[in-house]
């Protein structure tokens, strides 16, 4: 399934939903399940779908394989039913893609670790450095903690942060973590793997640099916000991961284009490693790292207000983001958290 | 108040509790705010006192001024009463310190940031690379950001992690956000202080340079746990910070001594820093960094199986940690998240 979630503004308040899109529809999962539940004649459809197939991503990811295949099947069920279907109450259950206000498929991750997994474009800031590729790399897939609290989502804005004059884009894909697990081994790490998304990594390269010359971080010159989306593709969908082409446009124009095969270090070979000894948690977001020419240092290229940077990677999608001025007053990133 | 979470076993299953210490008791401040309720004849004092004096820490704080003074209140309330004053339906509401199992004040923050504030620490581990501080370092106060989900209590174990044979206890002051904030100014920054504790960033300093090498971190090299405690002292208990003494004893030898005052960049400073540009939010931890000399690394002595690390910073206690081999089987860090 392709999940997303977005927002239904109602009178008592702005809820949060999770959806799985359908061609040009999106099937509101818990609601589907509400129907197939009540036409169980069920007596308590809202309360046992709430638990089985939560209306909210974490909750929805945490559920693990029972959520999901509960899901996928109430998603069948409706899909073959009337395109008017409702909710035992006259509920919406479809809605058109084009009347829904996405966010990104997880706006509040418990946590955000981004590695740098790509040895092209190691090499490459390596290189810009005058220095080769550190021996350390070779030995682990490193990474750092990014902030999983500013989190924002497809077609929305970034405002221009903290002055940069040095202001870029990331190109990752990221993997969504799906089970509770420590020690877990290479060969086993997939099954803790929900689904994959796309991840810009939006980075202040001068206040980066700066702060990374004491040996720390990156942090603030990363921290303002990291965009996801435009789904959540589950693991299932892809059968092979190496084969995806990323790209990244801006304002129409190709900058970057790599392949997720060229990685070093594999998705797996992260979860074992940071798995040692510490416990992973489902919703935890890992980025890839920049794939090689994925971001505008290595082009010597930076964004300027008013860009819209577009990151595709098919079958998840674009992930769209437009630069704005703060005076123009972008929404604020993490208003989810 | 010197607040405390601590857990009470029921035949339902364990809860976590907000306790503050008074003397050699633990008061139990939900269920004192609902005495007082009770004594007011409210008619849901339960209800009631949950929502205004939360049972767990995180509510708790976030919870802000008004949930700090009707605590106080119901405090003072019932310790001017009968030492043997019950709740409504005759539950506990003080407890001997004794008795009661205490855990991390804060046991599950919803970030950790830490910096490299003290000027004598930085010079020191500069010096060990043969470095001079970088002339970044006093540009801003540069940290990292921590593992989140695996903090441990005093008096609880660690178990040997990653195989290290660098094993090293950091003495830092941490300060716990009190309240939501944007572009916080230096100046207001001290209203957004919820109040302090003593913080171990536990390091394996052999994983921690191996990966630091890569410019990125550190991550492995300390998420495995990190020690908060023994309590929360709020803001308006400590009249001068800067004249707070640090030290850390191992098996009862004192290994490091140090002051607050000596330190670089102040905790509004830090909060003015990171609070540019992006939010932070009640319960967030910002660990000090190493008081000068306040690490094995400096020393260079390290740790081993059946240490027992205290580090003490009063009015706040002493934060006791034992170092345990896995066989040993200490309890997992991160247990509450």
């Amino acid at each position: 399934m392709k999940l997303v979630s977005f927002r239904v503004a109602t009178p008592i308040g702005t809820f949060m939903r999770v959806g799985a899109i359908h061609g040009q529809q999106v099937v509101d999962l818990n609601m589907a399940y509400v129907r197939w539940l009540a036409d169980q004649q069920e007596a308590q459809p809202h309360r046992l779908a709430n638990a089985q197939v939560p209306p909210t991503m974490l909750e929805f990811i945490e559920g693990g394989d029972s959520t999901l295949a509960a899901a996928r099947r109430a998603k069948d069920y409706v899909t073959t039913r009337s395109p008017s279907v409702k909710g035992p109450f006259g509920e919406t259950i479809v809605y058109a893609t084009a009347d829904v206000q996405f966010v990104a498929p997880l706006p509040n991750p418990p946590s955000l670790r981004d590695f740098i997994a790509f040895e092209d474009h190691i090499a490459a800031t390596s290189k810009k450095r005058g220095q080769p590729i550190p021996p350390e790399w070779y030995k682990a897939p490193v990474y750092y903690k990014g902030n999983h609290r500013t989190i924002i989502g497809p077609d929305e804005t970034l405002s221009w942060p903290l002055e940069t004059t040095k202001l870029d884009y990331e190109l990752e894909l990221a993997c969504i973590i799906g089970r509770k697990g420590k020690d877990i081994s290479e060969r086993q790490a997939e099954d803790y793997i929900a689904g994959y998304t796309v991840m810009n990594d939006f980075s202040a390269r001068d206040v980066q640099f700066q702060e990374m010359a004491c040996r720390l971080g990156p942090a603030k010159g990363k921290d303002f916000a990291t965009a996801l989306g435009p789904c959540l593709v589950t693991r299932d969908e892809i059968a092979d991961l190496g084969a995806l082409t990323m790209i990244a446009r801006v304002n129409g124009e190709e900058w970057s284009r790599g392949r997720f095969g060229t990685i070093h270090w594999s998705f797996p070979q992260m979860i074992a490693h940071v798995s040692r000894g510490e416990t992973i948690y489902p919703g935890d977001v890992f980025g890839s790292g920049t794939v090689g020419g994925g971001c505008g240092l290595e082009l010597d290229r930076y964004l300027k207000p008013d860009d819209v940077v577009e990151l595709e990677i098919q079958p998840i999608g674009v992930l769209k983001t437009r630069v704005v001025t703060a005076t123009q007053g972008g929404e604020d990133a993490g208003q989810y958290g």
